[in-house]
């Protein structure tokens, strides 16, 4: 099975943003743990603090749908939902470059 | 200097995105050479072979701007350019996350 990377693009409430940003901080700290994540870096688009994009890169697609079933995951992803105003992902096939 | 993040979104002529791909490739190839570049990661998306992704951070945005000037790299952005149709940046502030 080969790689699977996704950019995970979320519109935030107006001036929700940076709220958002914290939750989705905590969930990188719980995907340091998580078998298969070699990425997932949180970031703010530089002209709009409310839209914020989130780099995932895992092992393999199995990976990266395993870790949406562990309960810490689900948790956040509940704090996280009335701060939502879209989400919009854009799936990826890696190739390969620095950091593959 | 806060780190530097980008995904650059190149829309590839019909059926040249795999030769796009390949030549940025080689591109992420010179930069783990570069100064200040943490990733270079080259992906398809995953419903449209012709649409490629390169996920970009960089230690700052000088560092960024620096690799632009490199010799090497603009020898491959013009072997690049014929094949773009349509290129898209989407600048990034990194927060962290898994990878920072």
């Amino acid at each position: 099975m080969s790689k699977y990377a996704m950019y995970g693009k979320f519109q935030a409430h107006p001036g929700k943003g940076s709220e958002l940003a914290q939750i989705l901080l905590e969930a990188a700290e719980q995907s340091k743990s998580f078998d298969g994540c070699e990425l997932y870096l949180i970031n703010e688009a530089a002209e709009d603090p409310d839209t914020i994009w989130v780099t995932e890169l895992w092992r393999d697609e199995a990976a990266h749908d395993a870790s949406l079933q562990n309960e810490g995951a689900r948790a956040l992803i509940s704090r996280a939902m009335p701060l939502i105003a879209g989400v919009e992902p854009v799936k990826l096939r890696p190739l390969g470059g620095k950091g593959y």
